[in-house]
C-alpha cells in the first residue's frame, strides 16, 4: 500500500500537513528515522530511487545565484559524497551497481554568499524535493543548502545488499531556534586542533551552528596573541605543543565556515583569569594578607587604568581575528574577597562612592570593557552573573544563563528586561550521568515560562556547555554525542513533534550508528548494536 | 646531595626498608611516579644513565631457564622496545643520541614455561637492579619477568631535550592479590576483537592478569560454536559481523598469553540466557499465561534432561577452547516468576520435593552444571546469588561478590564457608560517575572484615567489571582507564603504602599520560596537560 504521494519537484512546495506517525507505521524506520533534528515538515513515500557513486552528481542550479566555485558549496558537495558513499571513498567495500540512471542533487540558492560567514541573522531554511532521479535543494543561504545536504544525506540508506536508496521526499525545514552552540573549554584542559574540527563536523551533523570557544581561563592561556605573545608563552600549559597559534584559530574558523558554523570567542574577565597574569603584569589583582601583598592574585584589577588600555588591545586583536558579530565576555563567578583585601581596590570603592558593593565595583568594569568592544562593532555576551548584578542593564544585550535551580526565572527576568538570552543551564554535558540520561537534555522546554510573546522572541537560542576539569581529547567525542544531539533536537525542531522521548529513542538510536558510521564516536544509549560498529580504534 | 646507594646488580638482593618518601622529596617526582602500581619495595637513586634505541638490548641471562625463541618474552621484548621509545618506532621523532655505551636488560627465569599458560598458581614476583650500562631482572616465571619488563618500561623518561633516561633503582615486587580481574560483556553490545585486545595491552600495563570475558548474555550470543552454530547465527547481533569466531577467541586468548593474561570464559546461566534460546530449542523455560504458553521465555528449563546434556556438550567444548583451570559459571539473578508458571516445573518441583522453594531448584541446577565442569577439570567461580541460596556449599569452589551494600560481610561469610573469593561489588566502573571517583575505587579495603587469616588467605583478589549496557568499542577505553588503574593498585601494591588518596593523586596522574602516550585513551583525572596529548583521533 502506498501513501498518497504529495511530493512534486517544484521549488517552495510546502506541504503543511504531517504524515509522520503514519509513515511509520506504513514503512517501516528507516525513511524517516533517517533525519535528526526531525525537520519541520516532512512527507515521504515508500517509493524509492537507488543511488550509485558512480551516478550521483551534485550540481548548481540554472537560477541560481550561486554557482561552481562557490566555495562553501563546491566543498559541501564534495564532503556529503563522501558522508553517502563511506564504503566508496575509502574503497574498503565493494558496492553494487544497480542501476545506470544518473541521480541528480540540484542546489539553488537566492543570494551568493559563498565567501562570507554565517551570522546571526543567516536564514537556515531550506526546501527538500526528491523525486525520480531527481533532488531540488532550495535555500536563501549557502548556509542553510547546507542544512539541506545534511538532510539529504541523512535521508540516504543501504540496504542488506549493499545497495543505496532514497525516498521519494519532501521536506520545509528551518531552525526554531537561531543560536545553537556548544561550548568547549580550551583552558582546563588542552584540546588539539585536530579534536576541535572533529567536533565541528559532529556539530554540522546535528545541525548546531555555534562553536562557542572558551579559549581561555584560570588554568592555561593557549591563545597565542600577536599583541601580547606572552600571555601564551608564559600562560599556556607549554607555549609551544599547547597553544593555539594565529594560523590554528584561522584554521578554526575556515573549517567552521564551510559547516555553516560561527565560532564565537570568550575571553572571560575579571574572574577566570589566572593564566593571563602569568604573561601580563600589573593586570590581576594582587591580594592582601593584612597589610602586605600575600603574592597571589585576583581578578582582574579594575582600578588601573593600564587595565583598560590592554583590554582594548586585547579586544581589538580579537575582534579582528574572529568575524562573528558576537563576542563572548564573561564576568561569571567573580570572587570579591581578593579586591577586598588590596587597600588600592578599596580606595578606589570610596572615591566611586560604591561603599562596600563589590558588586558597583564589578558591572563598572563590565561596563568599560563592554564599551570597548561596542566601539569594535560586536555584540557581546555575558554569563548571568552580570546581569543579576547590574544596574544599567541598558547597556547590556545578551545574557547567558547557566545557573541551576530555577533557569526559567532567570529567563522570563531577562526577558522581561527586554535582553536576548541563550539557555545554557539544562545543558551542562561535561558531569557524566549515566548516559541514558540523554532524554534530560531532550525533555527540555526553554520558553515554558509566564511571558509575552516578545518575551519569547528574546529567547534566541540554546547552549550544550563542555567544561574541561574533566575532559579532553581522550573522552569529549563520547561524553559529547550522542547527548548534545538531543538538545540540538530540542533546538532545532518543532516543540511538538518531538515532546515525546520514546518515540525520539529509536531515532536518536539510529542517527547515533549514522555518527559511528561517519567516524564519530558517540556512545550507545542502550543495549544494542550498529550494523557499522566502530572501529577506529 | 646523593641518597646512598643501597643498589647492586646481584640477583635476589632485597632491600627491605622504603625510601619512597625521601626520594620524592630529594628527587622530584620522575624517578618514583614512575611505576603504578607502586612496587612492594623500591629504592632509587639520583644516579641516571641515558638509553638509546640504538643501543638499548634485551638479553637472555646465561643462567635463565628461558633463552632466544622463548616465544613469551622474545615478543615482550620487542613491544617494550617500542613503548620504550615510542618515536623511534613510530619514526615521528628524532631522538637525540646522548651516548654510545650499550645498555643491557638482561633477563633471567628459573623456569622455561615460556609455551604454557599462565594460571592461577603462577609467580608473578620479579626483582630488578638497574645499575650503569645494565639492568638484571629475575624472576620464577615468564609472567613474573613480564611484570618487571612493564616496571622497567615504566622507569624510563624522556628529558626535556628528548634523551631517555632510567635511574639507578632496585627492586622486590610482588602482587598482594593472585586474581586481579577486568570483566567486559560482549553481549549487551559486541566489542570488535581489536577493542578486546587493545584493553589487554592496557590491563597488562596496570599489571592486571585476569580477562573474564562475559561473552554471552540475554541480548546476544556472540560466541560461535563449533558444537552449537545456531546458538550464534541465531542469536548474535548479526551472524556474520558481530561473532566470535574460533579464531577470534584463539587470538584473543594468545593475545592475552603474551601479556601474562588468563582468559576466563563465562557461559553464566540459567538467567541471562535469553539469546540461547534462539538457536536451541527446548532449552529455556516456556512461560505460561495461566493454563497456556504465553509465547514468552525464562530461564533455562531445569527437569529436561536434553538440558544437561546440551550444557554438557556446550561445557566441553567450552574447556577445551579456553585453556584456563577456571570456568566462571555465572548463577547471578535469576527470575522464578517464569518457573512458577510452568507446570512441567512444578511437577518436577513436587517431585524432587522443593515445596514452593525455587532456590532449591536453581540450587539443583547449577549442581548438576557445576558437576559437569568438575569432570571437566574446571575449577567454577559462581556469582554470589548461588552462595546464598546453596545449602550443599562444599560443592561450591569459587565465589565472586559483586552486590553493593555490605559486601565485605558477604566476604566474611563465603570465607567462614571456607570457600574462596573475588570481590567486584566496590569496582562496577560501568555506571559514570564523576570521574574525580577514581578515588572511590582506591579506598577499597578488600581485607578488612573480621576474620581468621585463614580466612584472609581465601580472598583471592577482585574485578573491575565493566557491564554492556551503556558500554561499547566508542567509550569502552576512557570509562576504563585511569579508573581500573587505581583498583590495579589496590590488588597489587602494599596497602599500607598506598593508602592515601593525595599521594596518590599525581601518580596517577603521571601514569595516565603514559597511558594517552601509549595510545591508550585514557580520560583525564582532572585539570591539567600531559606533554603528550591523546593524538589518536
Amino acid at each position: 500500500m502506498e501513501v498518497m504521494c504529495m511530493v512534486s519537484c517544484g521549488r517552495y512546495t510546502r506541504p503543511h500537513f504531517n504524515l509522520l506517525l503514519l509513515i511509520i507505521l506504513q514503512f517501516g524506520l528507516h525513511t524517516v528515522d533517517g533525519v535528526w533534528p526531525l525537520p519541520q515538515t516532512f512527507t515521504s513515500s515508500a517509493e524509492r530511487y537507488p543511488l550509485s557513486p558512480q551516478a550521483l552528481y551534485f550540481v548548481y542550479g540554472s537560477q541560481s545565484a550561486a554557482q561552481q566555485g562557490c566555495s562553501v558549496l563546491d566543498a559541501a558537495f564534495k564532503r556529503y559524497f563522501s558522508l553517502i558513499f563511506p564504503d566508496y571513498t575509502s574503497g574498503n567495500g565493494v558496492l553494487r551497481f544497480s542501476d545506470g540512471k544518473p541521480f541528480i542533487v540540484e542546489v539553488s540558492v537566492d543570494r551568493d554568499d559563498c565567501e562570507g560567514y554565517p551570522n546571526e541573522d543567516s536564514s537556515e531554511r531550506y526546501n527538500l524535493s526528491v523525486c525520480a532521479g531527481q533532488a531540488s535543494l532550495n535555500a536563501q543561504t549557502v548556509w542553510g543548502a547546507l542544512r539541506g545536504l545534511e538532510t539529504f544525506s541523512q535521508l540516504v540508506y543501504e540496504d542488506d545488499f549493499g545497495t543505496y536508496f532514497v525516498n521519494k521526499t519532501e521536506i520545509d525545514d528551518f531552525p526554531r531556534f537561531q543560536f545553537r552552540g556548544i561550548l568547549l573549554d580550551t583552558s582546563r584542559h588542552y584540546l588539539p586542533v585536530k579534536a576541535i574540527l572533529k567536533t565541528l563536523d559532529a556539530m554540522a551533523y546535528s545541525k548546531f551552528n555555534v562553536f562557542h570557544w572558551h579559549i581561555v581561563d584560570d588554568p592555561s592561556f593557549p591563545y597565542q596573541s600577536s599583541t601580547y605573545p606572552d600571555l601564551s608563552s608564559k600562560g599556556a600549559f607549554h607555549p609551544m605543543t599547547h597553544i593555539y597559534t594565529q594560523s590554528d584559530v584561522r584554521r578554526v574558523i575556515s573549517h567552521a565556515r564551510l559547516w555553516g558554523i560561527r565560532v564565537l570567542p570568550e575571553f572571560d574577565s575579571p574572574g577566570h583569569t589566572l593564566s593571563w597574569g602569568k604573561g601580563q603584569s600589573d593586570l590581576l589583582t594582587p591580594c592582601y594578607s593584612g597589610s602586605t601583598p600575600s603574592g597571589t592574585f585576583g581578578p582582574v584589577n579594575p582600578v588601573l587604568p593600564s587595565t583598560y588600555k590592554f583590554m582594548g588591545r586585547l579586544f581589538k586583536e580579537v575582534s579582528s581575528v574572529f568575524p562573528d558579530s558576537y563576542i563572548h565576555l564573561g564576568g561569571d563567578e567573580v570572587n570579591f574577597a581578593c579586591w577586598k583585601s588590596n587597600p588600592d581596590v578599596r580606595a578606589f570603592m570610596q572615591k566611586m562612592g560604591f561603599g562596600a558593593d563589590f558588586t558597583k565595583l564589578e558591572a563598572f568594569y563590565m561596563e568599560n570593557i563592554m564599551n570597548i568592544t561596542l566601539a569594535l562593532n560586536k555584540t557581546s555576551i555575558v554569563w548571568q552573573d552580570v546581569f543579576d548584578y547590574h544596574e544599567q542593564r541598558s547597556s547590556l544585550s545578551v545574557v547567558e544563563v547557566w545557573r541551576d535551580g530555577c533557569y526559567l526565572c532567570e529567563v522570563r527576568r531577562v526577558t522581561k528586561a527586554g535582553l536576548r538570552v541563550i539557555l545554557a543551564s539544562p545543558w551542562y554535558l561535561d558531569k557524566p550521568g549515566p548516559t541514558h540520561n540523554w532524554a534530560r537534555y531532550y525533555t527540555v522546554w526553554p520558553l515554558a515560562f509566564k511571558g509575552s510573546e516578545e518575551q519569547k522572541k528574546l529567547v534566541i537560542g540554546g547552549e550544550v556547555c563542555m567544561w574541561g576539569e574533566y575532559v579532553d581529547a581522550t573522552n569529549l567525542t563520547p561524553r559529547l554525542w550522542p547527548r548534545a544531539s538531543a538538545a540540538a533536537e530540542r533546538l532545532w525542531s518543532d516543540e511538538k513533534q518531538t515532546s515525546s522521548v520514546d518515540k525520539a529513542f529509536p531515532r536518536l538510536q539510529e542517527f547515533r550508528c549514522k555518527l559511528v558510521r561517519r567516524g564519530i564516536q558517540a556512545e550507545p544509549l542502550y543495549v544494542g548494536h550498529c550494523k557499522h560498529e566502530y572501529q577506529g580504534l
